[in-house]
Order: C-alpha cells, then sequence, then structure tokens
C-alpha cells in the first residue's frame, strides 16, 4: 500500500513541532511522503531529512499552497482520499481487514491542523474518526496508519539508514549499517 | 485494566502543546489519568478539565515533582510499568493478546519530554518501541493503547458528558445528552 499523508493548515512556528511529529510518525508507521499546506518553514523538512538519512526512507517532504489542487491531483493517479476527523466513521470499522479501504493500492490521508472547512469533508473519500472524541491529530494519525496497514506498517523496513535499533529489554542498542565500524550505545 | 500515563520531565510553556496532546490521547483511548511530572502549568490541567467536563470521564490530570517516588506508589499498589521508548521491545510483541502484559489489571504506561534518565529504564518492568524509530510520544501512546486494550480502547463508554458524537460519512453530528444524567455521574 502506497500512503501519502497530507497536513492542512500548517502555520509557521505555531506549528513547528506538532507537523514535524506528523512527519516523524507518517515515516516511522509507513507513508512514503507528507504533503504540507500551508506557511513554508524549511526547518520542518531539514528536520525530518535529517531524520531520513540517518534512519533510512524513503521518506519525503512537500509543500504546497492549497490543498485543493493536490488533492485533485492525487485523486486522478488512484489515491482513496481519507479525512481524519473525530466526526468520522469509526476507524475500527473502516479499515478491518478485508474492507474495500483495507484493499485500496493507494491512500492519502488528510490531518487537519486548524480547523478543517466543510470542503475537505466532501472532497474525502472516507471521513473516519479515531474514537470520536476530541485528543490529537499525531494520535489519530498513528492508529490509522497502524490499522490500515493490518499493523505491519510498524515493521516498515527502511533503505539506506546508517544505524538501526536492536530492541532491548533494558537500554539502547544501535548498529551503525554501511560503515565499518559498529556503534553500540548503552 | 486501568490504566495511567506518566508524563516525564514536561517543560513549562516549551511543552504545553505536546503535553496536552498526550492528556487528550490518555483519556479518549482510555486511561483514566495522566501524571505530569515537571515544570507545573494549570493551563494544561484547565484544558483537558475543559474537555472532560463536556466530553465525560472519569480522567484526571495530577502534577508530580519527582517521577521515582510516583513510580515506587505505583508498582506498591500492583501497576505494572511500561516505559514507552524507541530502543525497547517491539509493542506487537509485548502486548499480543494472551502476553503477561495484556493480562495485566493495572498498567502505567511512562513517555518522556526531554531526554530520558536511565534510571526510567531500570525502573520500567516493560521498554517498550512503537516502530523502533524516532518519531512521536503522542503517536507512540495513542498506538500502545490502542493495541494494549486490543482496540477496545477505542470504543470506551465516558460518563458525565454532556455531548456525544454520532458518527457521519461526511459533515459533524452532535447530539446533547441530558445535563441531569451528567451531573449525577459527575
Amino acid at each position: 500500500m502506497e500512503i501519502i499523508v497530507l497536513r492542512y493548515g500548517h502555520r509557521d512556528v505555531r506549528d513547528y513541532r506538532v507537523t514535524t511529529h506528523c512527519a516523524l510518525v507518517s515515516r516511522a508507521l509507513g507513508a512514503n511522503k507528507i504533503i504540507i499546506c500551508g506557511e513554508k518553514d524549511e526547518s520542518v523538512t531539514k528536520t525530518v531529512d535529517d531524520v531520513t538519512a540517518r534512519w533510512g526512507g524513503p521518506f519525503k517532504v512537500e509543500w504546497c499552497d492549497a490543498w485543493k489542487p493536490e488533492v485533485k491531483r492525487l485523486k486522478k493517479k488512484g489515491f482513496v482520499i481519507v479525512h481524519l476527523t473525530m466526526y468520522g466513521l469509526s476507524v475500527e470499522e473502516v479499515t478491518a481487514k478485508g474492507s474495500k479501504l483495507s484493499k485500496s493500492k493507494k491512500v492519502c490521508a488528510i490531518i487537519g491542523s486548524q480547523k478543517v472547512e466543510r470542503a475537505v469533508y466532501e472532497a474525502a473519500d472516507y471521513n473516519v474518526g479515531v474514537a470520536q472524541q476530541p485528543h490529537s491529530e499525531i494520535a489519530a494519525l498513528a492508529v490509522f496508519l497502524d490499522r490500515i496497514q493490518q499493523g505491519k506498517g510498524l515493521s516498515k523496513k527502511f533503505k539506506g539508514a546508517d544505524r538501526r535499533i536492536i530492541p532491548q529489554e533494558r537500554g539502547k542498542k544501535v548498529i551503525g549499517l554501511k560503515k565499518s565500524k559498529a556503534k553500540k550505545k548503552k
């Protein structure tokens, strides 16, 4: 499954940290790209690109001024548009194994930052709620990505990484890749 | 399952938004309480309490100066301590249906803000990683809460709410609940 995340309404400075979390979650949990709509902030791109350079990809950060042409373009390419909103249908149902959405080859997940205009609800093929309670677009995105990939998004293989974590009961173990010396931390 | 989230190392102003997300995710996805360690900020408490008053509970925000006595106290009360860190064992295994952790009655999930000291890794009964990649403590918490409750955290019933969302394919539908009922259950 090819997944693109579209971040709606990013505001410079104010949203730096939350948008960066959104981008890192997109990358870590199996998306190939995040398109951020709003006031361009190269520091978000730099932070995420640095992570991708060290921990692997592929993952891209792109920016756009307006969401509508992006969604139109993605629809033309065959992407199913999923808008994550607490008012939507429950993620459990919509992403259940065997559901139409779970069988999609290409999915674009839209997450809001500032209040999302009504046209987004209309443009989406699915409006999907994670818990139908107010919480966090970062959390909604994470649960959606985990579920839509039937849990496989958590064990994605990354390419071009120069390091990898070896899971530990206690402490930290990171091995170096490519480089001759393995870097071990405890 | 009774779940408490412990937020490590909250910094005033800087962490306001991310800690608020952590608290709202805790509430929405089935935890009963968040204990925030660090510089006290009543505006976090107020934001979350306002959500709980409108959307239901029970959910509490508490503050503490030091995590160690809290963890000690929780352990004495029978809580299993889970530290969410990208260096830990994979969440898929640790929370799998039938696993020892999934059968626990009381779980405390620790999430970091600033860098977590080594003693936390030592104090935890489990160090658990969500995707073994750098991303977001909000996302890690969300996936952990979803998985440890075998998906049931997303459909928690809240008491004392004055409103509830009716999931929609498009648009928003929120119904008001009787205030008398809300007060009674508060």
